[in-house]
Protein backbone atom coordinates (compact mmCIF):
# COMPACT_ATOMS: atom_id res chain seq x y z
CA UNK A 1 0.00 0.00 0.00
CA UNK A 2 2.93 2.40 0.48
CA UNK A 3 4.47 1.22 -1.99
CA UNK A 4 1.64 2.08 -4.11
CA UNK A 5 1.80 5.54 -3.05
CA UNK A 6 4.89 6.04 -3.47
CA UNK A 7 4.72 4.97 -7.60
CA UNK A 8 1.87 7.27 -7.68
CA UNK A 9 3.78 10.27 -6.39
CA UNK A 10 6.67 9.31 -8.20
CA UNK A 11 4.37 9.26 -11.77
CA UNK A 12 2.68 12.62 -10.63
CA UNK A 13 6.34 14.11 -10.13
CA UNK A 14 7.61 12.91 -12.86
CA UNK A 15 5.22 13.50 -15.40
CA UNK A 16 4.76 16.89 -14.44
CA UNK A 17 8.65 17.11 -15.13
CA UNK A 18 8.27 15.16 -18.40
CA UNK A 19 5.49 17.58 -19.30
CA UNK A 20 7.90 20.67 -18.58
CA UNK A 21 10.52 19.26 -20.65
CA UNK A 22 8.51 18.82 -23.82
CA UNK A 23 6.45 22.07 -23.15
CA UNK A 24 10.29 23.47 -24.01
CA UNK A 25 11.31 20.97 -26.64
CA UNK A 26 8.12 22.17 -28.03
CA UNK A 27 8.14 25.56 -27.95
CA UNK A 28 11.19 25.53 -29.55
CA UNK A 29 9.39 23.98 -32.64
CA UNK A 30 6.25 25.41 -32.56
CA UNK A 31 5.40 28.39 -31.24
CA UNK A 32 5.23 31.49 -34.51
CA UNK A 33 6.53 28.92 -36.87
CA UNK A 34 2.95 27.60 -38.39
CA UNK A 35 1.25 24.64 -38.20
CA UNK A 36 2.12 20.95 -37.96
CA UNK A 37 2.86 18.98 -41.17
CA UNK A 38 0.97 15.55 -42.07
CA UNK A 39 1.69 13.78 -44.96
CA UNK A 40 1.63 10.50 -46.17
CA UNK A 41 4.31 9.25 -48.54
CA UNK A 42 3.33 6.63 -51.46
CA UNK A 43 6.06 5.04 -52.69
CA UNK A 44 6.37 2.39 -54.98
CA UNK A 45 9.50 -0.17 -55.14
CA UNK A 46 11.85 -2.34 -57.61
CA UNK A 47 10.25 -5.47 -56.59
CA UNK A 48 14.29 -6.44 -57.23
CA UNK A 49 15.29 -3.99 -54.45
CA UNK A 50 12.95 -4.63 -51.58
CA UNK A 51 14.86 -5.96 -49.22
CA UNK A 52 18.00 -3.48 -49.82
CA UNK A 53 15.10 -0.45 -49.84
CA UNK A 54 13.42 -1.63 -46.48
CA UNK A 55 17.09 -1.72 -44.57
CA UNK A 56 17.98 1.78 -45.70
CA UNK A 57 14.29 3.66 -44.87
CA UNK A 58 14.37 1.38 -41.70
CA UNK A 59 17.13 3.23 -40.71
CA UNK A 60 16.51 6.74 -41.91
CA UNK A 61 13.35 6.35 -40.14
CA UNK A 62 15.03 5.86 -36.94
CA UNK A 63 17.68 8.20 -37.41
CA UNK A 64 15.11 10.81 -38.58
CA UNK A 65 12.74 10.40 -35.25
CA UNK A 66 15.53 9.78 -32.76
CA UNK A 67 17.74 12.83 -33.87
CA UNK A 68 15.32 15.16 -35.29
CA UNK A 69 13.61 17.19 -32.28
CA UNK A 70 11.01 18.72 -35.25
CA UNK A 71 10.61 15.01 -36.97
CA UNK A 72 7.77 13.76 -34.69
CA UNK A 73 6.34 10.71 -36.92
CA UNK A 74 7.99 8.60 -39.54
CA UNK A 75 6.04 5.42 -39.64
CA UNK A 76 6.92 3.08 -42.45
CA UNK A 77 5.03 0.37 -43.63
CA UNK A 78 4.31 -1.82 -46.44
CA UNK A 79 1.07 -3.24 -48.12
CA UNK A 80 0.63 -7.19 -46.56
CA UNK A 81 -1.06 -7.97 -50.09
CA UNK A 82 1.17 -6.27 -51.99
CA UNK A 83 4.90 -5.34 -50.30
CA UNK A 84 6.84 -3.28 -53.39
CA UNK A 85 3.59 -0.67 -51.45
CA UNK A 86 5.20 1.20 -49.44
CA UNK A 87 3.30 3.93 -47.64
CA UNK A 88 4.96 6.57 -44.71
CA UNK A 89 3.24 8.85 -42.15
CA UNK A 90 5.04 11.48 -41.42
CA UNK A 91 4.67 14.21 -38.97
CA UNK A 92 6.61 17.43 -39.00
CA UNK A 93 6.38 20.25 -36.34
CA UNK A 94 6.60 22.76 -38.71
CA UNK A 95 7.71 23.78 -42.28
CA UNK A 96 11.18 24.48 -41.03
CA UNK A 97 11.53 20.85 -39.39
CA UNK A 98 10.83 19.36 -42.75
CA UNK A 99 13.35 21.89 -44.22
CA UNK A 100 15.90 21.04 -41.89
CA UNK A 101 14.98 17.04 -41.87
CA UNK A 102 16.00 17.14 -46.03
CA UNK A 103 19.63 18.65 -45.21
CA UNK A 104 20.21 15.81 -42.63
CA UNK A 105 23.08 13.40 -43.46
CA UNK A 106 20.20 10.77 -42.78
CA UNK A 107 17.76 11.46 -45.48
CA UNK A 108 20.82 12.54 -48.04
CA UNK A 109 22.18 8.93 -48.02
CA UNK A 110 18.59 7.34 -48.29
CA UNK A 111 17.68 9.69 -50.80
CA UNK A 112 21.08 9.13 -53.15
CA UNK A 113 21.28 5.45 -52.14
CA UNK A 114 17.60 4.61 -52.98
CA UNK A 115 17.56 6.86 -55.87
CA UNK A 116 17.23 3.99 -58.43
CA UNK A 117 14.83 1.84 -56.42
CA UNK A 118 11.96 3.68 -56.66
CA UNK A 119 9.13 3.35 -59.64
CA UNK A 120 6.84 5.67 -58.25
CA UNK A 121 6.81 8.46 -55.07
CA UNK A 122 3.82 10.41 -54.12
CA UNK A 123 3.43 12.80 -51.30
CA UNK A 124 -0.15 13.71 -50.24
CA UNK A 125 -0.56 16.12 -47.57
CA UNK A 126 -2.52 15.51 -44.95
CA UNK A 127 -4.22 17.06 -42.20
CA UNK A 128 -5.16 15.69 -38.88
CA UNK A 129 -8.70 15.53 -38.10
CA UNK A 130 -8.01 15.84 -34.24
CA UNK A 131 -4.84 17.15 -33.20
CA UNK A 132 -5.67 16.38 -29.75
CA UNK A 133 -5.55 13.11 -29.79
CA UNK A 134 -2.00 12.08 -30.36
CA UNK A 135 -0.94 12.67 -26.65
CA UNK A 136 -3.37 9.85 -25.67
CA UNK A 137 -1.90 7.18 -28.37
CA UNK A 138 1.29 7.75 -27.50
CA UNK A 139 0.55 7.23 -23.89
CA UNK A 140 -0.09 4.04 -24.92
CA UNK A 141 2.79 2.77 -26.91
CA UNK A 142 6.09 2.05 -24.97
CA UNK B 1 23.10 21.75 -10.98
CA UNK B 2 21.20 20.39 -8.03
CA UNK B 3 18.02 20.70 -9.50
CA UNK B 4 19.25 19.13 -12.43
CA UNK B 5 20.72 16.01 -10.99
CA UNK B 6 17.38 15.25 -8.80
CA UNK B 7 15.54 16.28 -12.68
CA UNK B 8 17.38 13.35 -14.08
CA UNK B 9 17.28 11.15 -11.11
CA UNK B 10 13.23 11.15 -11.19
CA UNK B 11 12.94 11.53 -14.85
CA UNK B 12 14.92 8.14 -14.66
CA UNK B 13 13.20 6.76 -11.62
CA UNK B 14 9.46 7.53 -13.43
CA UNK B 15 10.69 6.23 -16.72
CA UNK B 16 11.36 2.81 -15.39
CA UNK B 17 8.06 2.83 -13.27
CA UNK B 18 6.26 4.53 -16.50
CA UNK B 19 7.89 1.29 -18.56
CA UNK B 20 6.42 -1.34 -15.75
CA UNK B 21 3.22 -0.02 -16.26
CA UNK B 22 3.05 -0.40 -19.79
CA UNK B 23 4.53 -3.59 -20.00
CA UNK B 24 2.04 -4.98 -17.19
CA UNK B 25 -0.47 -3.96 -19.86
CA UNK B 26 1.24 -5.01 -22.59
CA UNK B 27 1.55 -8.35 -21.32
CA UNK B 28 -2.74 -8.23 -20.80
CA UNK B 29 -2.78 -7.98 -24.98
CA UNK B 30 -0.38 -9.19 -26.71
CA UNK B 31 1.54 -12.26 -24.54
CA UNK B 32 0.25 -15.48 -26.73
CA UNK B 33 -2.29 -13.61 -28.40
CA UNK B 34 -0.41 -13.05 -31.94
CA UNK B 35 0.99 -9.85 -34.19
CA UNK B 36 -0.17 -6.33 -33.74
CA UNK B 37 -2.81 -5.62 -36.31
CA UNK B 38 -1.85 -2.38 -38.77
CA UNK B 39 -3.93 -0.71 -41.10
CA UNK B 40 -5.11 2.06 -43.29
CA UNK B 41 -8.79 2.95 -43.82
CA UNK B 42 -9.03 4.57 -47.23
CA UNK B 43 -13.27 6.63 -46.95
CA UNK B 44 -14.41 8.60 -49.23
CA UNK B 45 -17.26 10.91 -47.68
CA UNK B 46 -20.21 11.99 -49.28
CA UNK B 47 -19.06 16.07 -49.83
CA UNK B 48 -22.84 17.04 -48.55
CA UNK B 49 -22.03 14.85 -45.06
CA UNK B 50 -18.28 16.18 -44.88
CA UNK B 51 -18.57 17.70 -42.26
CA UNK B 52 -21.25 15.75 -40.14
CA UNK B 53 -19.47 12.56 -40.80
CA UNK B 54 -15.91 14.22 -39.28
CA UNK B 55 -18.09 15.15 -36.41
CA UNK B 56 -18.62 11.58 -35.68
CA UNK B 57 -15.35 10.16 -36.52
CA UNK B 58 -13.43 12.69 -34.53
CA UNK B 59 -15.41 11.12 -31.31
CA UNK B 60 -15.30 7.48 -32.49
CA UNK B 61 -11.63 7.89 -32.65
CA UNK B 62 -11.14 9.80 -29.46
CA UNK B 63 -13.41 7.68 -27.80
CA UNK B 64 -11.84 3.94 -29.00
CA UNK B 65 -8.16 5.31 -27.93
CA UNK B 66 -9.31 6.62 -24.56
CA UNK B 67 -11.40 3.60 -23.40
CA UNK B 68 -10.19 0.49 -25.25
CA UNK B 69 -6.65 -0.41 -24.19
CA UNK B 70 -6.08 -2.88 -27.26
CA UNK B 71 -6.70 0.21 -29.80
CA UNK B 72 -3.33 1.66 -29.93
CA UNK B 73 -4.37 4.06 -32.72
CA UNK B 74 -6.46 5.21 -34.24
CA UNK B 75 -5.54 8.64 -36.05
CA UNK B 76 -7.63 10.33 -38.79
CA UNK B 77 -6.85 12.59 -41.06
CA UNK B 78 -8.40 14.22 -44.78
CA UNK B 79 -6.44 14.69 -48.00
CA UNK B 80 -5.81 18.46 -47.92
CA UNK B 81 -6.37 18.66 -51.17
CA UNK B 82 -9.38 16.35 -51.75
CA UNK B 83 -10.75 16.51 -47.92
CA UNK B 84 -13.37 14.35 -48.78
CA UNK B 85 -10.70 11.66 -49.21
CA UNK B 86 -10.14 9.97 -45.46
CA UNK B 87 -7.63 8.12 -44.74
CA UNK B 88 -6.72 6.31 -40.66
CA UNK B 89 -4.56 4.74 -39.64
CA UNK B 90 -5.16 2.20 -37.32
CA UNK B 91 -3.03 -0.16 -34.88
CA UNK B 92 -4.77 -2.52 -32.77
CA UNK B 93 -2.57 -4.57 -30.06
CA UNK B 94 -3.87 -7.90 -31.54
CA UNK B 95 -6.91 -9.13 -33.33
CA UNK B 96 -8.62 -9.88 -30.18
CA UNK B 97 -8.88 -6.17 -29.35
CA UNK B 98 -10.02 -5.32 -33.26
CA UNK B 99 -13.26 -7.83 -32.11
CA UNK B 100 -13.75 -6.22 -29.68
CA UNK B 101 -13.46 -2.72 -30.78
CA UNK B 102 -15.97 -4.08 -33.56
CA UNK B 103 -18.41 -4.81 -30.35
CA UNK B 104 -18.20 -1.24 -28.65
CA UNK B 105 -20.73 1.36 -28.31
CA UNK B 106 -18.71 3.61 -29.54
CA UNK B 107 -18.06 2.06 -32.94
CA UNK B 108 -21.77 0.85 -33.16
CA UNK B 109 -23.03 4.39 -32.97
CA UNK B 110 -20.30 5.79 -35.70
CA UNK B 111 -21.00 2.83 -38.01
CA UNK B 112 -24.93 3.42 -37.77
CA UNK B 113 -25.01 7.03 -38.21
CA UNK B 114 -22.17 7.32 -41.34
CA UNK B 115 -23.46 4.41 -43.20
CA UNK B 116 -25.41 6.41 -45.90
CA UNK B 117 -22.30 9.29 -45.96
CA UNK B 118 -19.60 6.45 -46.87
CA UNK B 119 -19.53 6.55 -50.43
CA UNK B 120 -16.65 4.28 -51.03
CA UNK B 121 -14.33 2.19 -48.33
CA UNK B 122 -11.30 0.17 -48.66
CA UNK B 123 -9.40 -1.45 -45.53
CA UNK B 124 -5.59 -1.77 -46.08
CA UNK B 125 -3.66 -4.22 -44.59
CA UNK B 126 -0.60 -3.38 -43.95
CA UNK B 127 2.64 -4.34 -41.95
CA UNK B 128 5.16 -2.36 -39.88
CA UNK B 129 8.49 -2.11 -41.25
CA UNK B 130 10.21 -0.88 -37.84
CA UNK B 131 8.07 -2.34 -34.76
CA UNK B 132 11.00 -0.59 -32.64
CA UNK B 133 10.55 3.46 -33.60
CA UNK B 134 7.52 3.47 -31.65
CA UNK B 135 8.85 3.81 -28.62
CA UNK B 136 10.77 6.83 -30.02
CA UNK B 137 8.41 8.29 -31.30
CA UNK B 138 5.76 8.24 -27.87
CA UNK B 139 8.72 10.14 -26.11
CA UNK B 140 8.77 12.90 -28.61
CA UNK B 141 5.04 13.80 -28.01
CA UNK B 142 3.13 15.46 -24.97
Amino acid sequence: MRLEKFRVFFLLLALSIISCDQESKRDKYDSGKGEMLVRIAAIEIEPNYLKEYIAILKEEAEASVRLEPGVICIYPMFQKENPTQIRLLEIYANKEAYASHLKTPHFKHYKETTLEMVKDLRLIDMEAIDKEIMPIIFTKLK
